[in-house]
């Protein structure tokens, strides 16, 4: 087992702020009504190693101190970090490392059951882009990816392949939740507070009528102006 | 009436801790939206007793400090803890006691209100098992239970019987609302979680259109997983 | 105008303690999400008095200390409290106060625009006694009342003849909201509180199927017990 | 590009106190369930000057001090107001902007993406006046603006062109979200607040059947009424 302590102190201190990122944003799933219990877990890739940080498994978010979190290899095995009290990873975490392996543009990911996105998923359909807030965050719909079996890399499979075929961060894993990826941890968690504002609207749109899809030029200009003029730069 | 102070002193710790954890416990039915005013309440058994600890009846979630903990044999009796301020019990205390008296393997039983776990009871329609969520935490659809006559044992055996026939530790009592039980109180109170979550992504999920059972294998499969892997072992 | 100086020092003791509990009420409603921005209002009988206690017309949750508080004649006039500051009572004074007049045994009053309750007030559709709860605290279905008139006594006529009608603390006022009313201020909150959940759940019950009316006798029963054996004697 | 530092001490003191009561007031849009992440913005004229305030683009309503709210001319360009850490502006900016210029009536703009009434947004269906609620605050039925193009004043001009034609403080803009104005930005921050619970009252009533709008004649009258009577004067 790979040992925390033998890596380089530039590594170290890599972890450890990653370890306080990723303790950190975990408030965001329970503040923005994404999970209940400890139904949903955030991890970050450090940058500069092959490893990333996840939550562990079963613990509830009032206990995410940064100590708590678990350091992993790209193969999805947890290292020793040298404390007594070492946690087992979040048991999404093979899904995790299937996509740090295969989307080396990827820095953050996080996977949910919240509400409107999953029911979504769990009639297998799509999100349409039918707001321009989608059309902002997900350039285009929000796609459906499949059913997968349990115990192998069917799930991190899944998931690469339905987001390869997108612009979108998001996708609904079929009768499962979302997960959702970014460029670090941060944008990874807005995509996941996205993906749910965008499902609930939707599906309350949907439930008193038909809803015209935007059209596709102006998704377009809605997504690029979004990636290139929002926020500080 | 029984006594506490007449107990062996190991009781009287138990029973102490088992007030502790049952006030606690409390708290999160408020914080996840289980509840409102009064509406719901956790009982936890004593280990190493023939009692359990349960909330008093008509108190608010903000007053329930250990002391106010009402503890009652398993005839559903309360005892006389010695306080002069000493309370009655929960008006489903008779349903709480039947349950611990008739499944030796359960120690703890939470009864709520929450609103979409509830609705399906009202329909007297179980929640299918068509999220992988709901394959983790029970292991099927969640059933039904009768309409239970108020004032005799009818709704401790409605629960006892409808448990039995089912891998499910949640009941949905018709037009009722759901009981859940676990190895102690903390299991039931997650189960109280897990069981509005998915009642509530399943109404949504139906409200827009039919929804595909998962296949018996992988619900077996989920099951089995998440009894024996899940969470810190 | 009467004076609150010029009264008993008894009467000015019994309104301090109900601008108390009046002020201490109002937390109630955005706590369990009744009401957005000012829109609802909670009054008290001055035990002891022709007065009762209500909400300042327009001023938030945050700001409603004791000494905000209207105190008013049974016939919704203001009396004179002698602070500089005094202000307008709630514009909803004049239902209160029809309340007051002709329902000697009611203590409190709340209105609110709770969204569920208000759903069912729209659609002038009684919610129907199809769950425990609802036989519990209501006795029966909840009853609509009139479109009334603004600006004379029609919405305060409206409440009282449809309340006196039926077993239920709440009446929906048809294309504007519930009102609820109860032994003392604490009461009327309570069934403010518990209309919208009976109302929510009923909602989400019927979005997906019919739901069948508990049989009279089961309601009769349950309405009885709740009356006399909840809570703490 | 202008210069707070070079402008008059009374138009600096103005602009102070406009940031502060911008930043106080984007606390009310994540109190009241309006926004996730950083979706929404508020902004105010400052009186005596042809400047308003509004949100910086992509900060956290976490991070929103009265030293973050960026200072625009009624053109929509940011002047310059000496710090060093200056931001770039909401990218709804130009929409707002168009408004002050268009509307001299007009003190405070709001836009949200909040759920139910973006659901209406999304179906291009004005919200029918069937409540008293809706009567009282906006005069009638919540009219849809037009689906916009991006980077031109088709947002303002949509807003603008839609609003002179109701007595509505809110506009709908087509698969967008919804605009409120008022004459300062907490009468603005109000109407966000109704606009939203008004949408979220009638879908829930319209989801199980059909509702009747309020006669006009009723409806002016709650209009006039609520104009002058409602509130503290």
């Amino acid at each position: 087992m790979l040992r925390l302590a033998e890596l380089s102190p530039d590594v170290q201190a890599a972890v450890a702020q990653t370890r306080d990122n990723v303790a950190a944003l975990h408030a965001e799933l329970p503040r923005w009504g994404l999970v209940v219990w400890t139904a949903g877990n955030v991890s970050e890739r450090v940058p500069g190693a092959d490893l990333f940080v996840i939550k562990p498994s079963g613990v509830t978010y009032d206990q995410l101190t940064p100590e708590a979190m678990v350091v992993c290899t790209l193969d999805g095995a947890k290292i020793d970090d040298g404390t007594a009290a070492s946690l087992a990873p979040s048991s999404d975490t093979a899904a995790h490392a299937y996509v740090y392996r295969h989307m080396p543009e990827v820095g953050g990911v996080v996977h949910t059951h919240s509400t409107y996105a999953t029911a979504f998923a769990a009639r297998r359909q799509p999100i349409p882009c039918v707001l321009t807030m989608c059309g902002d965050e997900f350039g285009g719909e929000i796609p459906v990816g499949p059913l997968a079996i349990i115990g192998d890399d069917s799930i991190g499979q899944g998931i690469v392949e339905t987001l390869r075929g997108s612009r979108s961060p998001a996708v609904l894993m079929a009768q499962h939740g979302p997960f959702t990826v970014g460029q670090n941890g941060r944008a990874a968690v807005k995509a996941a507070v996205m993906v749910e504002e965008v499902a609930r609207t939707v599906h309350a749109a949907l439930q008193l009528g038909p809803v015209e899809s935007l059209p596709d030029k102006m998704v377009d200009r809605l997504w690029e102006r979004y990636q290139n003029v929002y926020g500080q730069h």
